[in-house]
This record gives C-alpha cells, structure tokens and sequence, in this order.
C-alpha cells in the first residue's frame, strides 16, 4: 500500500495506480476548496463521508443502468474505479436557482427554475472553468455530439433519480456537478459517470427549513460542515450511527 | 420630422415611429460605448458612415434571401425599417479569436478558430450580457428551439457572405455581432435579421496589414476610428469619396 504509485493528487482526492490494469484506487482526502482553490481549509472526516456517499450513490446508479467508473469500496477513504479518459467538462444540472446561475442571470437564489437546466463548463481550473456551449465543446473538440447527447441523457436520467432519493429523505436537490469520462473496452468506448457524487458537488437543501447539507456551509463560513455531510449520509441510511463512519471496513 | 414619437434611444441609435404601421425610423448617432457604457464618445461622422455600410450589407443579403428588417434608407442618417419584436440575445460569430473568447478560454488573439462558432449572449445591459447555452434560451424562453436553429443557419450563412464580401476588398471578417426579431405578418411570425451591420458590430483586419478597421480602435485607444469606417465603406465601393457620406440623400 506505501509503495503504490500516485497517479494524480488533485484538490480533493488522490490517484493510486489500481491493482490491475485498467483500474485506479480513489483516496479521499479530508481537504475541501472553494473559489478555484483560492479558499482551503481540512474538514475532518469529509473523505471518509464523501467516500461513502459516493458509494451508496453509484452503486444505485449502477443499478438502475446508469453506467459509473465505481467497483467497489476498499475501506474507510479509499474506493476501487475503472480508470477513465476524463471528459473535460463539469456538467452541471440545475433544478432550483443558486450561486453562480443566480449571479450571471440575475435569478434570485432559491427559485425554482422553469426546468432542469444542463450547463457545461470547460475544467480548466486556470481559465476558472468558464461556461461553454455545444458550439465550443464540438469546435474545440472536447467531445463529439454523440458523447454529448450520451452526457446530457444521463445527466438527465441521474438527475431524476437523485431528485427523488433526496426528496425521500427531506432533502431537495438544488443543483450538482458531474464528470464523464471514455472508458475503452476492447474496441468499444463508452461513456460512464466517474469523479464522485457528494455533498461537496451538490447543493443540498433541507426540504423543511433550508438549511444548507452541502459544502456551501464552508464556501460561505456556516460551520458544521462535517456533521451537515454526515446529516446526509445518515438520512440515506448508510449507517445508523454516524460514528461508525469512522470505523475501518 | 420634429413631432414624430421617439420609441426608444438606445447608446447608438435611436428608434422613431415609422409613417406607416409595423414601420420605424433608425436614427444613427455618432455615440461611441464600449466595456457596458463605461466609456463613451462621440466619433464625428460614425453615425452617417454606419447608416450607409449597414443599408449596404442588408441590401445585399436582402438580395440573397437572408431576410432582414431593412427596407430603405431615407437620408443620411436614417433609415426606414419593419419593427420587429427583438430576440433578446446577441449572436456572436467568430472565424478568428479575438475579445472576450481569448479570455475565456485563453486562445491567443489572431489564432484560427478550428471552425466558425456561433454563440449566444443574454441581452441584459444590467448583467452586461452573459453568454448562455441554448438550455438557458429555451429554458428562459428567451426564443424557441425552432427560433435558435432557424437564427443558427442565417448566421452560418451571412458568416459565408459577408466573409466573401470583405475578403473581396482586403479585409478578414474577424468575428460579428447580430441581433434578430420576430416579425409578425398576418398570422404568421418569420426570424429575421434586425439591428445593424457595420465596423461597430464586427471586427474586421486588414488582410495585409492586421490592421483593425472596427470599434476595437476605439475600445483600444488607437484613434482613427471614422477614418476607419470610411475606409470600409470606400473599399466596398459605397462611394468613392467618402466626403461624399455627408452630403444628404
Ligand atoms: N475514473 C477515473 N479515471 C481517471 N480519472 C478520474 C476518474 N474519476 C475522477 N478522475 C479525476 O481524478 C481527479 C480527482 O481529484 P480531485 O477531484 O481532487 O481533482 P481536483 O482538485 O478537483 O482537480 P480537477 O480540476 O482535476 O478535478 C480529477 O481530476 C478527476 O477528473
Ligand atoms: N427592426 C427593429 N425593430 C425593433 N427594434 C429594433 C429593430 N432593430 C433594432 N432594434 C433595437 O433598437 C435598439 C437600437 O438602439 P441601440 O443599438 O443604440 O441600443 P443599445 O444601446 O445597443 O441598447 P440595446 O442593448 O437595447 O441594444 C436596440 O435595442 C435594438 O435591439
Ligand atoms: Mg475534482
Ligand atoms: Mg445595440
């Protein structure tokens, strides 16, 4: 385990070289970001929740066939992934207005949007991933139409099916962010949903009070982050006692 | 002429009632703005040189059935247009990088564009006119998904006209704004090109030299600015001396 090679170690996760060709180990940190990493700050024990929220999310994706890089978890921070060629994009799915929508198109945050609204945004965390269309997506190549269409199919479909998780739970599903990527099988690619699903990329809403689940608790310094993210997991019952969490296995 | 009702004065034109119904009058000012109306200026002689070059391109793709507002011009400063109820967006086509996408995404200035991208901005002064994707046009029904292909293919095609046009006389077409509007005849509504066509809206080099012809001299400091549109309106032939421009009718 001390000798396994990192691929990549980005603001929130690290990459291991996996035990088999083709897959990589996801290591969640405890460090969280915000305004292009301009904000940072260690949030103990927001790896070990996100990697299990991340799970429970994918393995329920997996099986109503929306396709994920997941396999499996390993243990408390760590999950095994099918390594992808990412997708550079930060698809964004919007169903109530905030942040930076609210911003740019002057729609006070809170309201509810017209319909669900996919936005992409180009990663590049130097430009400081600025919105983009179809137009420059397929111009410069980034994806082609078809992974396009798949993307925004899926979105869409992940996006129902998280609505109605969330609201099972008293959780409304203001907006969150997705990366696709190209998994290569034989001569086949397909695109399938990798990064990870969790409050840090969502915004979570309790469906009673407002009160923010999400990582917008230490975007705007309202404390409590940790216990908000394990607020989420408990009411997804992925374990009964949060302190478990902190339990190897 | 002094009774007639002023509808709307905007930071280069002003729009007066037309003699007849579904008619207006576009009056060309000499008013210069530029960054959201930070800067202004008045440039002796741009009002009369843009009413002039845009009665040209309009006229000319009038003739190759792209249909436009525009039905004469009526001195030498105004012009006689259909009233069209104006899709609040401003399509950008870009050939080359140059402005906010060289920003944006960080293509240098002057670089090819690998094909013509068309994109859209929100016409709102007050959010200084953010780009949107179409999922923000149709969600905001700011215009219809037919609406969009329909202003997608004119714009690709006055993209192709206008490039030939000013290649013709030396001059690469850079990249243009346009607007357009519903124009309601009986029962019937058709897209159609509204707005204006000149050195304002467009940027626009000289294939030799590089050098700009457009509003960017004056955005920039660089001084020359009427001499500029003079020299456009002189190499597509719109008179041969351009002292000419300002002698009425
Ligand atoms: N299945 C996968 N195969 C390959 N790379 C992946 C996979 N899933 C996620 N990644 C990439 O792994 C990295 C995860 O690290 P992290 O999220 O901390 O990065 P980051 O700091 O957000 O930077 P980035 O802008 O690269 O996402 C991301 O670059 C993500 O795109
Ligand atoms: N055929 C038309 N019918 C109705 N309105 C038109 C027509 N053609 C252009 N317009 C509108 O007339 C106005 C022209 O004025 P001008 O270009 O000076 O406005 P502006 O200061 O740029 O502000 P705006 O943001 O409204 O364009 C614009 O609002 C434009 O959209
Ligand atoms: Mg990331
Ligand atoms: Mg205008």
């Amino acid at each position: 385990m001390s000798r396994r090679k990192k691929i990549y170690e980005g603001k929130a996760k690290v990459l291991y070289e996996g035990p088999e060709p083709g897959t990589l180990i996801q290591y969640f940190k405890d460090d969280a970001t915000a305004f292009n990493a301009e904000k940072h700050a260690i949030i103990e024990g927001k790896g070990v929740l996100n990697n299990r929220i991340s799970e429970f999310i994918m393995t329920n994706l997996n099986a109503i066939g929306v396709p994920t890089h997941f396999i499996r978890r390993l243990n408390m921070r760590e999950q095994l992934i099918r390594e992808v060629e990412i997708i550079p994009l930060e698809v964004v799915v919007r169903n109530i207005a905030a942040g930076s929508i609210s911003k740019r198109l002057g729609i006070p945050e809170g309201e509810l949007l017209p319909r669900s609204i996919v936005e992409f945004y180009f990663k590049n965390d130097g430009l400081g991933d600025p919105i983009v269309a179809e137009e420059h997506i397929t111009a410069f190549n980034w994806a082609t139409t078809q992974e396009i269409d798949d993307i925004m199919a899926l979105a869409l479909r992940i996006n129902d099916y998280l609505s109605g998780l969330f609201a099972g739970v008293g959780i409304r599903l203001v907006d969150f962010k997705l990366e696709f990527g190209r998994l290569y099988e034989g001569d086949m690619v397909r695109t399938v949903l990798a990064d990870e699903v969790s409050p840090d990329s969502c915004r979570l809403w309790d469906a009673r009070t407002n009160n923010k689940l999400d990582k917008d608790r230490f975007r705007q310094d309202l404390g409590g982050v940790s216990e908000a993210y394990a607020e989420v997991a408990q009411r997804l019952g992925i374990f009964k006692d949060p302190r478990s969490a902190f339990v190897e296995g």
